[in-house]
Protein backbone atom coordinates (compact mmCIF):
# COMPACT_ATOMS: atom_id res chain seq x y z
CA UNK A 1 0.00 0.00 0.00
CA UNK A 2 1.53 3.27 -0.66
CA UNK A 3 2.11 5.86 1.40
CA UNK A 4 0.03 8.73 1.55
CA UNK A 5 1.65 11.79 -0.05
CA UNK A 6 1.15 13.97 3.06
CA UNK A 7 3.52 11.78 4.93
CA UNK A 8 5.85 11.76 1.87
CA UNK A 9 5.74 15.59 1.76
CA UNK A 10 6.77 15.93 5.25
CA UNK A 11 9.77 13.44 4.90
CA UNK A 12 11.06 15.38 2.05
CA UNK A 13 10.70 18.60 4.14
CA UNK A 14 12.74 16.91 6.97
CA UNK A 15 15.53 16.42 4.29
CA UNK A 16 15.13 20.35 3.31
CA UNK A 17 15.68 21.32 6.43
CA UNK A 18 18.68 19.17 7.28
CA UNK A 19 19.84 21.12 3.55
CA UNK A 20 18.90 24.47 5.08
CA UNK A 21 20.82 23.75 8.60
CA UNK A 22 23.93 23.40 6.95
CA UNK A 23 23.44 26.11 4.68
CA UNK A 24 23.38 27.99 8.20
CA UNK A 25 26.81 26.54 8.76
CA UNK A 26 28.32 27.47 5.22
CA UNK A 27 27.36 30.83 5.49
CA UNK A 28 28.65 31.18 9.08
CA UNK A 29 32.26 29.97 8.44
CA UNK A 30 32.18 32.33 4.99
CA UNK A 31 30.69 35.43 6.79
CA UNK A 32 33.36 34.61 9.79
CA UNK A 33 36.13 34.51 7.22
CA UNK A 34 35.09 37.51 5.51
CA UNK A 35 34.88 39.49 8.78
CA UNK A 36 38.09 38.19 10.71
CA UNK A 37 39.48 39.40 7.28
CA UNK A 38 37.96 43.38 6.50
CA UNK A 39 36.11 43.49 9.76
CA UNK A 40 33.38 44.99 7.74
CA UNK A 41 29.92 46.51 9.15
CA UNK A 42 28.02 44.25 6.16
CA UNK A 43 29.96 41.43 7.26
CA UNK A 44 27.92 42.08 11.10
CA UNK A 45 25.11 42.29 9.15
CA UNK A 46 25.19 39.21 7.18
CA UNK A 47 26.24 36.96 10.15
CA UNK A 48 23.15 38.75 11.97
CA UNK A 49 20.57 37.26 9.01
CA UNK A 50 21.84 34.06 10.36
CA UNK A 51 20.47 34.54 13.78
CA UNK A 52 16.82 34.30 15.16
CA UNK A 53 15.52 37.44 16.95
CA UNK A 54 16.70 36.42 20.02
CA UNK A 55 19.67 34.47 19.44
CA UNK A 56 22.55 34.07 22.14
CA UNK A 57 26.07 33.47 21.09
CA UNK A 58 27.66 31.42 24.45
CA UNK A 59 31.75 31.44 25.23
CA UNK A 60 31.05 28.83 28.82
CA UNK A 61 29.50 25.92 29.60
CA UNK A 62 27.49 27.71 32.13
CA UNK A 63 26.45 30.70 29.89
CA UNK A 64 27.93 33.35 31.87
CA UNK A 65 30.19 34.76 29.08
CA UNK A 66 27.30 35.07 26.93
CA UNK A 67 26.05 37.73 24.28
CA UNK A 68 22.31 37.78 24.03
CA UNK A 69 20.18 39.35 21.29
CA UNK A 70 21.66 40.81 18.18
CA UNK A 71 23.03 44.31 19.56
CA UNK A 72 24.96 42.76 22.09
CA UNK A 73 26.08 39.51 19.39
CA UNK A 74 27.07 42.66 16.91
CA UNK A 75 29.37 44.17 19.71
CA UNK A 76 31.10 41.14 20.05
CA UNK A 77 31.55 40.43 16.64
CA UNK A 78 33.10 44.08 16.44
CA UNK A 79 35.71 43.30 19.33
CA UNK A 80 36.66 39.92 18.49
CA UNK A 81 37.41 40.58 14.39
CA UNK A 82 39.76 43.47 15.49
CA UNK A 83 41.70 41.17 17.36
CA UNK A 84 42.84 39.15 14.16
CA UNK A 85 44.34 39.51 11.38
CA UNK A 86 42.71 37.10 9.26
CA UNK A 87 40.91 33.40 9.82
CA UNK A 88 39.30 30.25 8.25
CA UNK A 89 36.84 28.72 9.56
CA UNK A 90 35.58 24.87 8.89
CA UNK A 91 32.78 23.12 10.58
CA UNK A 92 32.77 18.66 10.26
CA UNK A 93 30.84 15.89 11.84
CA UNK A 94 27.85 18.04 11.71
CA UNK A 95 24.78 16.16 13.51
CA UNK A 96 21.46 17.05 13.45
CA UNK A 97 18.40 16.33 15.90
CA UNK A 98 14.89 17.61 15.35
CA UNK A 99 12.62 18.05 18.65
CA UNK A 100 9.71 19.43 17.15
CA UNK A 101 8.99 20.14 13.42
CA UNK A 102 10.59 24.19 13.97
CA UNK A 103 13.53 23.06 16.40
CA UNK A 104 16.39 21.59 16.30
CA UNK A 105 20.01 20.69 17.64
CA UNK A 106 23.32 20.50 16.35
CA UNK A 107 26.69 19.29 17.37
CA UNK A 108 29.83 19.64 15.13
CA UNK A 109 33.57 20.05 15.57
CA UNK A 110 35.20 23.23 14.31
CA UNK A 111 38.95 23.48 12.84
CA UNK A 112 40.24 27.81 12.39
CA UNK A 113 43.17 28.39 10.74
CA UNK A 114 44.66 32.18 10.68
CA UNK A 115 47.01 34.64 12.13
CA UNK A 116 46.51 36.54 15.22
CA UNK A 117 49.54 39.55 15.88
CA UNK A 118 51.93 38.27 13.37
CA UNK A 119 51.72 34.59 14.52
CA UNK A 120 50.09 31.71 12.90
CA UNK A 121 47.60 29.81 14.78
CA UNK A 122 45.41 26.47 14.91
CA UNK A 123 42.10 26.52 16.79
CA UNK A 124 39.90 23.51 17.52
CA UNK A 125 36.64 22.22 19.44
CA UNK A 126 33.00 22.36 19.42
CA UNK A 127 30.26 23.77 18.17
CA UNK A 128 26.92 23.29 19.93
CA UNK A 129 24.01 24.97 18.18
CA UNK A 130 19.85 25.45 18.11
CA UNK A 131 18.23 26.31 15.37
CA UNK A 132 14.78 27.62 15.16
CA UNK A 133 12.08 27.74 11.57
CA UNK A 134 11.39 31.42 11.23
CA UNK A 135 8.75 32.26 8.80
CA UNK A 136 11.95 33.71 6.79
CA UNK A 137 13.76 30.25 7.27
CA UNK A 138 16.01 28.13 9.86
CA UNK A 139 17.50 30.42 11.72
CA UNK A 140 20.82 30.07 14.58
CA UNK A 141 19.24 30.25 18.16
CA UNK A 142 22.05 29.72 19.83
CA UNK A 143 25.63 28.75 19.07
CA UNK A 144 27.81 27.92 21.63
CA UNK A 145 31.51 27.45 21.26
CA UNK A 146 33.63 24.56 23.37
CA UNK A 147 37.15 25.11 22.71
CA UNK A 148 39.81 21.62 22.62
CA UNK A 149 42.45 23.91 21.68
CA UNK A 150 43.89 27.54 20.52
CA UNK A 151 47.29 27.73 19.83
CA UNK A 152 50.07 28.94 17.90
CA UNK A 153 51.02 26.66 15.32
CA UNK A 154 54.60 26.89 16.13
CA UNK A 155 54.02 25.27 20.08
CA UNK A 156 51.21 22.83 19.37
CA UNK A 157 48.56 21.62 21.74
CA UNK A 158 49.74 19.04 23.87
CA UNK A 159 48.90 19.34 27.47
CA UNK A 160 45.38 19.53 29.26
CA UNK A 161 42.32 21.04 27.25
CA UNK A 162 41.25 23.56 26.53
CA UNK A 163 44.68 24.29 25.31
CA UNK A 164 44.53 28.29 25.04
CA UNK A 165 47.29 30.17 23.91
CA UNK A 166 48.40 32.86 27.30
CA UNK A 167 48.42 35.83 25.24
CA UNK A 168 44.56 34.87 24.42
CA UNK A 169 43.80 34.37 28.06
CA UNK A 170 45.58 37.56 29.32
CA UNK A 171 42.93 39.95 27.55
CA UNK A 172 39.85 37.67 26.56
CA UNK A 173 36.90 38.85 24.82
CA UNK A 174 33.82 37.81 26.97
CA UNK B 1 2.63 11.37 -16.33
CA UNK B 2 3.02 11.40 -12.51
CA UNK B 3 5.64 9.00 -10.49
CA UNK B 4 4.23 6.25 -8.32
CA UNK B 5 4.11 7.29 -4.76
CA UNK B 6 5.73 3.68 -4.24
CA UNK B 7 8.79 5.31 -6.46
CA UNK B 8 8.94 8.53 -4.51
CA UNK B 9 9.42 6.69 -1.39
CA UNK B 10 11.91 4.51 -2.48
CA UNK B 11 13.89 7.41 -3.45
CA UNK B 12 13.21 9.10 -0.80
CA UNK B 13 14.45 6.61 1.76
CA UNK B 14 17.76 6.30 -0.06
CA UNK B 15 18.20 10.12 0.66
CA UNK B 16 17.40 9.39 4.30
CA UNK B 17 19.48 6.57 4.23
CA UNK B 18 22.56 8.50 3.25
CA UNK B 19 21.57 10.87 6.09
CA UNK B 20 21.58 8.14 8.35
CA UNK B 21 24.98 6.27 7.61
CA UNK B 22 26.86 10.20 7.60
CA UNK B 23 25.43 9.99 11.23
CA UNK B 24 27.13 7.14 11.80
CA UNK B 25 30.54 9.09 11.11
CA UNK B 26 29.75 11.51 13.20
CA UNK B 27 28.99 9.85 16.03
CA UNK B 28 31.90 7.65 15.19
CA UNK B 29 33.76 10.54 15.78
CA UNK B 30 32.25 12.31 19.12
CA UNK B 31 32.57 9.24 20.22
CA UNK B 32 35.87 8.08 19.50
CA UNK B 33 37.11 11.89 20.97
CA UNK B 34 35.73 11.41 23.64
CA UNK B 35 37.05 8.12 23.84
CA UNK B 36 40.30 8.90 23.87
CA UNK B 37 39.88 11.30 26.65
CA UNK B 38 38.10 9.54 29.44
CA UNK B 39 38.56 5.83 28.39
CA UNK B 40 35.45 4.83 29.96
CA UNK B 41 33.56 2.07 29.67
CA UNK B 42 29.99 3.70 28.41
CA UNK B 43 32.28 5.02 25.69
CA UNK B 44 33.19 1.30 24.58
CA UNK B 45 29.39 0.39 24.41
CA UNK B 46 28.38 4.18 22.90
CA UNK B 47 30.92 2.88 20.18
CA UNK B 48 29.77 -0.76 19.75
CA UNK B 49 26.06 0.28 19.37
CA UNK B 50 26.95 2.07 15.93
CA UNK B 51 28.22 -1.02 14.75
CA UNK B 52 26.74 -4.87 13.53
CA UNK B 53 26.69 -7.82 15.40
CA UNK B 54 29.67 -9.46 13.22
CA UNK B 55 31.30 -5.88 13.04
CA UNK B 56 34.83 -6.22 11.89
CA UNK B 57 37.94 -3.48 12.51
CA UNK B 58 40.95 -3.62 9.99
CA UNK B 59 43.85 -1.82 9.95
CA UNK B 60 45.92 -3.72 7.03
CA UNK B 61 44.83 -4.06 3.60
CA UNK B 62 45.33 -7.85 3.84
CA UNK B 63 42.79 -7.84 6.52
CA UNK B 64 45.82 -9.50 8.65
CA UNK B 65 45.61 -6.93 11.72
CA UNK B 66 41.94 -7.37 12.08
CA UNK B 67 39.72 -7.12 15.65
CA UNK B 68 36.40 -9.34 14.62
CA UNK B 69 33.18 -8.74 16.47
CA UNK B 70 32.12 -6.49 19.70
CA UNK B 71 34.53 -8.14 22.34
CA UNK B 72 37.54 -8.10 20.42
CA UNK B 73 36.81 -4.90 19.07
CA UNK B 74 36.00 -3.50 22.58
CA UNK B 75 39.69 -4.87 23.54
CA UNK B 76 41.04 -3.04 20.78
CA UNK B 77 38.90 0.33 21.99
CA UNK B 78 40.57 -0.16 25.41
CA UNK B 79 43.99 -0.81 24.35
CA UNK B 80 44.45 2.09 21.39
CA UNK B 81 42.48 4.79 24.05
CA UNK B 82 45.20 4.38 26.75
CA UNK B 83 47.96 5.84 24.52
CA UNK B 84 46.62 8.53 23.63
CA UNK B 85 46.51 11.65 25.75
CA UNK B 86 43.22 12.91 23.44
CA UNK B 87 42.22 12.84 20.22
CA UNK B 88 39.91 14.89 17.35
CA UNK B 89 38.83 13.05 14.85
CA UNK B 90 37.18 14.80 11.60
CA UNK B 91 35.51 12.55 8.40
CA UNK B 92 35.55 14.48 4.64
CA UNK B 93 34.74 13.76 1.43
CA UNK B 94 32.47 10.54 2.56
CA UNK B 95 31.20 8.85 -0.98
CA UNK B 96 28.49 6.27 -0.18
CA UNK B 97 27.17 3.92 -2.75
CA UNK B 98 25.04 1.58 -2.32
CA UNK B 99 25.00 -2.24 -3.52
CA UNK B 100 21.46 -3.11 -2.57
CA UNK B 101 18.77 -1.54 -0.16
CA UNK B 102 20.18 -2.89 2.96
CA UNK B 103 24.03 -2.47 2.07
CA UNK B 104 26.25 0.34 1.09
CA UNK B 105 30.06 0.87 1.12
CA UNK B 106 31.72 4.39 2.04
CA UNK B 107 35.00 6.04 1.50
CA UNK B 108 35.93 9.47 3.67
CA UNK B 109 39.04 10.89 4.28
CA UNK B 110 39.85 11.40 7.58
CA UNK B 111 42.16 13.87 9.59
CA UNK B 112 43.01 13.20 13.58
CA UNK B 113 44.34 15.85 15.78
CA UNK B 114 45.78 15.45 19.44
CA UNK B 115 48.30 14.43 21.89
CA UNK B 116 50.45 11.33 22.54
CA UNK B 117 52.64 11.38 25.24
CA UNK B 118 52.83 15.11 25.56
CA UNK B 119 53.68 15.32 21.61
CA UNK B 120 51.04 17.34 19.64
CA UNK B 121 50.29 14.77 16.63
CA UNK B 122 48.30 14.90 13.22
CA UNK B 123 47.45 12.09 11.15
CA UNK B 124 45.52 11.91 7.61
CA UNK B 125 44.28 9.01 5.85
CA UNK B 126 41.24 7.19 4.33
CA UNK B 127 38.28 5.13 5.91
CA UNK B 128 37.16 2.69 3.77
CA UNK B 129 33.60 1.38 5.41
CA UNK B 130 31.08 -1.06 4.62
CA UNK B 131 27.19 -0.56 6.77
CA UNK B 132 24.12 -2.75 6.54
CA UNK B 133 20.66 -1.99 7.62
CA UNK B 134 19.86 -3.54 10.50
CA UNK B 135 16.18 -3.76 12.35
CA UNK B 136 17.74 -0.70 14.13
CA UNK B 137 19.20 1.25 11.31
CA UNK B 138 22.04 1.39 9.77
CA UNK B 139 25.08 0.20 11.48
CA UNK B 140 28.85 -0.08 10.57
CA UNK B 141 29.74 -3.85 9.51
CA UNK B 142 33.45 -3.36 8.30
CA UNK B 143 35.66 -0.32 9.75
CA UNK B 144 39.34 0.05 7.57
CA UNK B 145 41.53 2.69 8.03
CA UNK B 146 44.43 3.18 5.12
CA UNK B 147 46.67 5.71 7.15
CA UNK B 148 48.78 8.59 5.09
CA UNK B 149 50.68 9.62 7.96
CA UNK B 150 50.55 9.60 11.64
CA UNK B 151 53.46 11.83 12.88
CA UNK B 152 54.07 14.69 15.35
CA UNK B 153 53.32 18.05 14.41
CA UNK B 154 57.25 19.23 15.38
CA UNK B 155 58.38 16.89 12.40
CA UNK B 156 56.03 16.91 9.50
CA UNK B 157 54.78 14.26 7.30
CA UNK B 158 57.26 14.58 4.37
CA UNK B 159 58.68 11.40 2.81
CA UNK B 160 57.59 8.05 1.47
CA UNK B 161 53.72 6.92 2.63
CA UNK B 162 52.42 6.27 4.62
CA UNK B 163 54.93 8.15 7.07
CA UNK B 164 54.31 6.73 10.61
CA UNK B 165 55.86 7.97 13.39
CA UNK B 166 58.78 5.87 14.97
CA UNK B 167 57.80 5.51 18.33
CA UNK B 168 54.60 4.28 17.65
CA UNK B 169 55.49 1.83 14.89
CA UNK B 170 57.81 0.08 17.78
CA UNK B 171 55.12 -0.60 20.15
CA UNK B 172 52.10 -0.47 17.63
CA UNK B 173 48.98 -2.26 19.05
CA UNK B 174 47.80 -4.72 15.93
CA UNK C 1 -4.63 19.34 0.64
CA UNK C 2 -1.78 16.93 -0.99
CA UNK C 3 1.02 18.38 -2.73
CA UNK C 4 0.78 16.61 -6.24
CA UNK C 5 3.50 14.01 -7.12
CA UNK C 6 5.10 15.79 -9.55
CA UNK C 7 5.90 18.62 -7.51
CA UNK C 8 6.88 16.37 -4.57
CA UNK C 9 9.31 14.90 -7.55
CA UNK C 10 11.13 18.15 -8.04
CA UNK C 11 11.85 18.38 -4.38
CA UNK C 12 13.00 14.94 -4.49
CA UNK C 13 15.09 15.43 -7.34
CA UNK C 14 16.44 18.94 -5.82
CA UNK C 15 18.21 16.63 -2.81
CA UNK C 16 19.41 14.10 -5.16
CA UNK C 17 20.91 16.48 -7.37
CA UNK C 18 22.78 18.00 -4.41
CA UNK C 19 23.67 14.64 -3.26
CA UNK C 20 25.62 13.82 -6.97
CA UNK C 21 27.14 17.49 -7.01
CA UNK C 22 28.18 16.85 -3.43
CA UNK C 23 29.92 13.47 -5.14
CA UNK C 24 31.45 15.78 -7.60
CA UNK C 25 33.89 17.01 -5.06
CA UNK C 26 34.53 13.81 -3.25
CA UNK C 27 35.33 11.89 -6.69
CA UNK C 28 37.21 15.22 -6.76
CA UNK C 29 39.41 14.86 -3.75
CA UNK C 30 40.22 11.55 -3.80
CA UNK C 31 41.21 11.19 -7.79
CA UNK C 32 43.59 14.47 -7.30
CA UNK C 33 45.13 12.79 -4.27
CA UNK C 34 45.87 9.61 -6.34
CA UNK C 35 47.03 11.92 -9.30
CA UNK C 36 49.43 14.07 -7.31
CA UNK C 37 50.94 10.58 -5.81
CA UNK C 38 50.92 8.58 -8.77
CA UNK C 39 50.38 11.05 -11.71
CA UNK C 40 48.68 8.16 -14.19
CA UNK C 41 47.04 8.72 -17.40
CA UNK C 42 44.19 7.44 -15.81
CA UNK C 43 43.80 9.64 -13.10
CA UNK C 44 43.62 11.90 -15.44
CA UNK C 45 41.03 10.53 -17.59
CA UNK C 46 38.88 9.85 -14.20
CA UNK C 47 39.24 13.10 -13.66
CA UNK C 48 38.12 14.52 -17.21
CA UNK C 49 34.79 12.24 -16.49
CA UNK C 50 33.76 14.23 -14.02
CA UNK C 51 34.18 17.48 -16.38
CA UNK C 52 31.66 19.28 -19.02
CA UNK C 53 33.30 19.44 -22.20
CA UNK C 54 33.90 22.65 -22.11
CA UNK C 55 35.29 22.59 -18.37
CA UNK C 56 37.59 25.22 -17.55
CA UNK C 57 39.92 25.99 -14.49
CA UNK C 58 40.59 29.00 -13.68
CA UNK C 59 43.43 29.86 -11.42
CA UNK C 60 42.85 33.64 -11.20
CA UNK C 61 39.83 36.00 -10.27
CA UNK C 62 40.17 37.43 -13.58
CA UNK C 63 40.30 34.55 -15.96
CA UNK C 64 43.40 35.06 -17.16
CA UNK C 65 45.49 31.60 -15.78
CA UNK C 66 42.55 29.60 -17.26
CA UNK C 67 43.25 25.82 -18.87
CA UNK C 68 40.33 25.57 -21.31
CA UNK C 69 38.58 22.18 -22.21
CA UNK C 70 40.02 18.55 -21.97
CA UNK C 71 43.03 19.21 -23.51
CA UNK C 72 44.62 21.86 -21.80
CA UNK C 73 43.21 20.71 -18.39
CA UNK C 74 44.78 17.58 -19.28
CA UNK C 75 48.09 19.11 -19.64
CA UNK C 76 47.94 21.31 -16.16
CA UNK C 77 46.95 18.23 -14.67
CA UNK C 78 50.52 16.43 -15.29
CA UNK C 79 52.20 19.99 -15.22
CA UNK C 80 50.97 20.15 -11.91
CA UNK C 81 51.28 16.97 -10.36
CA UNK C 82 54.86 16.42 -11.52
CA UNK C 83 55.78 18.98 -9.04
CA UNK C 84 54.37 17.51 -5.63
CA UNK C 85 55.62 14.37 -3.67
CA UNK C 86 52.08 13.46 -2.80
CA UNK C 87 48.86 15.91 -0.99
CA UNK C 88 45.71 14.69 0.62
CA UNK C 89 42.52 17.62 -0.62
CA UNK C 90 39.46 17.96 1.48
CA UNK C 91 36.35 20.27 0.95
CA UNK C 92 34.62 21.97 3.67
CA UNK C 93 31.30 23.95 3.95
CA UNK C 94 29.93 23.60 0.27
CA UNK C 95 26.80 25.66 -0.33
CA UNK C 96 24.97 25.03 -3.77
CA UNK C 97 22.70 27.58 -5.03
CA UNK C 98 20.68 26.30 -7.81
CA UNK C 99 20.15 29.02 -10.82
CA UNK C 100 18.03 26.17 -12.89
CA UNK C 101 17.29 22.92 -12.72
CA UNK C 102 20.20 22.50 -14.94
CA UNK C 103 23.04 24.99 -13.24
CA UNK C 104 24.28 25.29 -10.27
CA UNK C 105 27.46 27.02 -8.53
CA UNK C 106 28.99 26.05 -5.13
CA UNK C 107 31.67 27.65 -2.52
CA UNK C 108 33.68 25.56 -0.60
CA UNK C 109 36.87 25.90 1.21
CA UNK C 110 39.29 23.57 0.77
CA UNK C 111 42.49 22.41 2.71
CA UNK C 112 45.68 20.58 1.48
CA UNK C 113 47.85 18.76 3.16
CA UNK C 114 50.96 17.00 1.53
CA UNK C 115 54.90 17.15 0.34
CA UNK C 116 56.91 19.12 -2.68
CA UNK C 117 60.61 18.42 -2.57
CA UNK C 118 60.97 16.51 0.32
CA UNK C 119 59.09 19.64 2.68
CA UNK C 120 55.54 19.13 4.21
CA UNK C 121 52.94 21.34 3.00
CA UNK C 122 49.54 23.14 4.25
CA UNK C 123 47.43 24.71 1.70
CA UNK C 124 43.86 26.36 2.49
CA UNK C 125 41.53 28.31 0.13
CA UNK C 126 38.20 28.65 -1.69
CA UNK C 127 36.59 26.42 -4.65
CA UNK C 128 33.96 28.36 -6.26
CA UNK C 129 32.40 25.69 -9.09
CA UNK C 130 29.63 25.93 -11.50
CA UNK C 131 28.37 22.78 -12.49
CA UNK C 132 25.93 21.65 -15.26
CA UNK C 133 23.61 18.88 -15.51
CA UNK C 134 24.63 16.64 -18.89
CA UNK C 135 22.76 13.90 -20.25
CA UNK C 136 25.26 11.42 -18.14
CA UNK C 137 24.25 13.24 -14.90
CA UNK C 138 26.20 16.51 -12.93
CA UNK C 139 29.48 17.94 -14.59
CA UNK C 140 31.57 20.17 -13.31
CA UNK C 141 31.19 23.22 -15.95
CA UNK C 142 33.73 26.02 -14.17
CA UNK C 143 36.42 24.86 -11.25
CA UNK C 144 37.83 28.54 -9.69
CA UNK C 145 40.48 28.14 -7.01
CA UNK C 146 41.15 30.99 -4.52
CA UNK C 147 44.12 30.61 -2.36
CA UNK C 148 44.55 31.43 1.08
CA UNK C 149 47.70 29.96 2.01
CA UNK C 150 50.02 27.63 0.39
CA UNK C 151 53.18 27.35 2.71
CA UNK C 152 55.68 25.24 4.03
CA UNK C 153 54.05 23.66 7.63
CA UNK C 154 57.52 25.00 9.39
CA UNK C 155 57.09 28.29 8.05
CA UNK C 156 53.30 29.02 8.67
CA UNK C 157 50.90 31.31 7.08
CA UNK C 158 51.18 34.63 8.93
CA UNK C 159 51.48 37.67 6.78
CA UNK C 160 49.39 39.06 4.02
CA UNK C 161 47.14 36.85 2.08
CA UNK C 162 47.48 34.97 0.08
CA UNK C 163 50.72 33.68 1.36
CA UNK C 164 52.32 31.51 -1.11
CA UNK C 165 55.90 30.04 -0.22
CA UNK C 166 58.44 31.69 -2.54
CA UNK C 167 59.67 28.67 -4.14
CA UNK C 168 55.86 28.09 -5.47
CA UNK C 169 55.87 31.61 -6.94
CA UNK C 170 58.87 31.68 -8.78
CA UNK C 171 58.27 28.65 -11.08
CA UNK C 172 54.17 28.48 -11.14
CA UNK C 173 52.32 26.51 -13.72
CA UNK C 174 50.11 29.06 -14.91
Amino acid sequence: MSEPADDLAARIRRLEDREAIRELHNQYCFIQDHGHQYRREEDVRAFLELCAPDFVWVNSPDGTRAHRGHEEVAVYLRTIWARFDDCMHYFHNLSIAFESDDFARGRSSFEAVGDIDGESFVAAGYYEDEYVRTPAGWRFSLHREVPFFFVKQSEGWAGPKPAIMSEWLKNRPS
